[in-house]
């Protein structure tokens, strides 16, 4: 079969080692993929660009429609906007999908039954990204709501546990205090389930369904919900699973598609061979199912799932008793 | 020395049982108050009343200062608020103060070392209950972050430290999205941490901030944090420490202050002697160290210590490895 076209950035930080190891094994896997570069974040900003994101570098990623992205450093402070967030909301990419689940007992977790999938809204709530000064001494921020941008996430989630032949979906949200916004999610969720009658369903308040999640993670399947609390809480299933380190996403719109860790650049560790590349890979990998490759998809998969359960690990998840073999980013990928 | 006045409010669902458990043993031990009741929630919506409180009960709790509250139920819906929120908010009541520690060996618990305790702040953030539908499909809510606010609650997670001799303030907030309204709350945050030389202070992302809590609660002591992430954060502190069951608050302003549980009214297992009192009873504890009866609190506290090292738990906590005797509301009390 032809070649898929796949517009990619290294990012920042750690993020050209892991973009190498991770098109090393693609390559290796014999991935039919047409990369195209793109270069976006860091050396944008310093060529004065705010946004971090040049005309060419849109164009790019509209044309091929699929992009697997490294993790991008936005410089801190009031003059810029987060660039992940502008890119999902320029591509309209709704859904940010993070599956977490354990390697127990090859990966060290208190949790070793958890197989939970994050779904998590991605365009709207608090990440509208509307703030203003009211006075000198009042600062506010809007979160919004629409009944379209509900709909479609959780469409999308009871559709996710039917291909996926998951049990339930539970949703998440505080509407005994936000009645408008979190209580037309809700609204929306309740009625949406009804056209499911073979998928369980349940909404629970988010401080308590966090705690259950966060304690008994195993009692958890498809959790959708918005997005301010999935960011939260997608970190939180990925580091109690094993590690924030090993967790991918998917970034999904109508037109475009995008695959990610769901870590951060992690400047501090950059250059020195030490990162997790697990995290981008699994992004990859749920790219090549997206784009109508799953033979290469499980082939990595299970090669990667060898590595771990071999014992070779990155220094992040290396513990006495579950690893055999402490290796770099490089050697990790050659494993 | 003489008695100190306080009101208090039985509340409702499992709320009688466990405030009835909790003034028997506040009796018991000798505590020196005079208890004024006053009367909120259900019975008063149920006369027409939609806010849940009418005025004498107000001027009562004004009057007394202090304010013992079972967990209350406000109906679900558009035309109800939050009584709990009404209340923290009508008193100025801007520190809620949940201190989260695992009771192992004889609680089971996965953090048998954690003693977290979380500084949340309680009148503004998106509690501010500023919501409006802007067209029949999109609905707002307003997130208010003001200076005063935040040098308040900062200040007295500080303070608390200090007082209590803890080691270290960590700041939750997600300032590299919300740069106006959560960069105010970090600010803050940084300036009157200089002023505390002798205690860590640290700032984290709220989303990576709650993944390393819910995975190695045992690294964090303070933990300073926006309204909303408290709520959800304090939940999960408690319930992988042990049970939400097991957790009480204060609620402190400048003129009154409020004691409570942190759960709900469960009305599920309302009136079946089954609910743990201790939420509540760690409450009212807290509540005889803010009135000078430290002696009483000091007894109590034992008491209760002693129970729960005994093995005598209530149903939620028991647990063939920790316990010896499975016990009602009123059977732990008398223990
Ligand atoms: C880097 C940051 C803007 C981003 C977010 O808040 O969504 C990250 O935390 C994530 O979860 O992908
Ligand atoms: C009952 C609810 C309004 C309340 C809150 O959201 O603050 C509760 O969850 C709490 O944490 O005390």
């Amino acid at each position: 079969s032809t070649a898929v076209k796949v517009a990619y950035a290294k990012g920042d930080g750690i993020g050209p080692e892991i973009m190498d190891a991770t098109l090393r094994i693609l390559e290796a896997a014999g991935a039919r993929i047409d990369f195209e570069e793109v270069t976006i974040g860091e050396q944008v900003y310093l060529s004065g660009n705010t946004s971090g994101i040049d005309k060419h570098a849109w164009d790019t990623i509209r044309k091929n429609k699929v992009f697997l992205k490294a993790p991008i450093t936005t410089p801190r402070g009031g003059g810029y906007k987060s660039l992940n967030v502008t890119i999902r909301k320029s591509l309209g990419l709704y859904a940010n999908v993070r599956p977490c689940n354990s390697l127990s007992p090859f990966v060290q977790t208190l949790h070793p039954n958890m197989d939970v999938v994050i779904v998590r809204e991605n365009e709207e709530d608090l990440y509208a990204g509307i703030e203003h000064q009211q006075t000198d001494e009042v600062v506010q921020c809007l979160k919004l709501i629409t009944r379209p941008g509900v709909e479609k996430i959780v469409r999308y989630a009871f559709e996710f546990a039917k291909v996926y032949n998951r049990k339930k979906v539970t949703c998440f949200v505080k509407d005994n205090i936000m009645k408008h916004t979190d209580g037309l999610f809700s609204t929306v969720f309740q009625e949406i389930a009804a056209e499911y009658p073979n998928i369980d369903s349940q909404t629970m308040i988010v401080d308590i369904g966090a705690a259950k999640l966060a304690n008994r993670p195993e009692d958890f399947d498809v959790v959708v919900m918005p997005n301010l609390y999935g960011d939260i809480i997608s970190d939180i299933a990925a580091e109690i699973s094993g590690s924030v380190g090993l967790a991918g996403s998917s970034n999904i719109g109508m037109e475009c598609a995008m695959f990610e860790a769901i870590h951060g650049s992690a400047p501090d560790i950059s250059g020195q061979n030490i990162a997790n590349p697990s995290g981008l890979l699994r992004g990859a990998i749920m790219m090549l199912n997206h784009i109508g490759q799953p033979d290469v998809a499980e082939k990595i998969e299970n090669a990667w799932l060898a590595t771990i359960e071999n014992g070779i690990h990155t220094a992040d998840i290396f513990n006495e008793n579950h690893s055999t073999k402490k290796v770099g980013t490089r050697e990790f990928a050659d494993a």
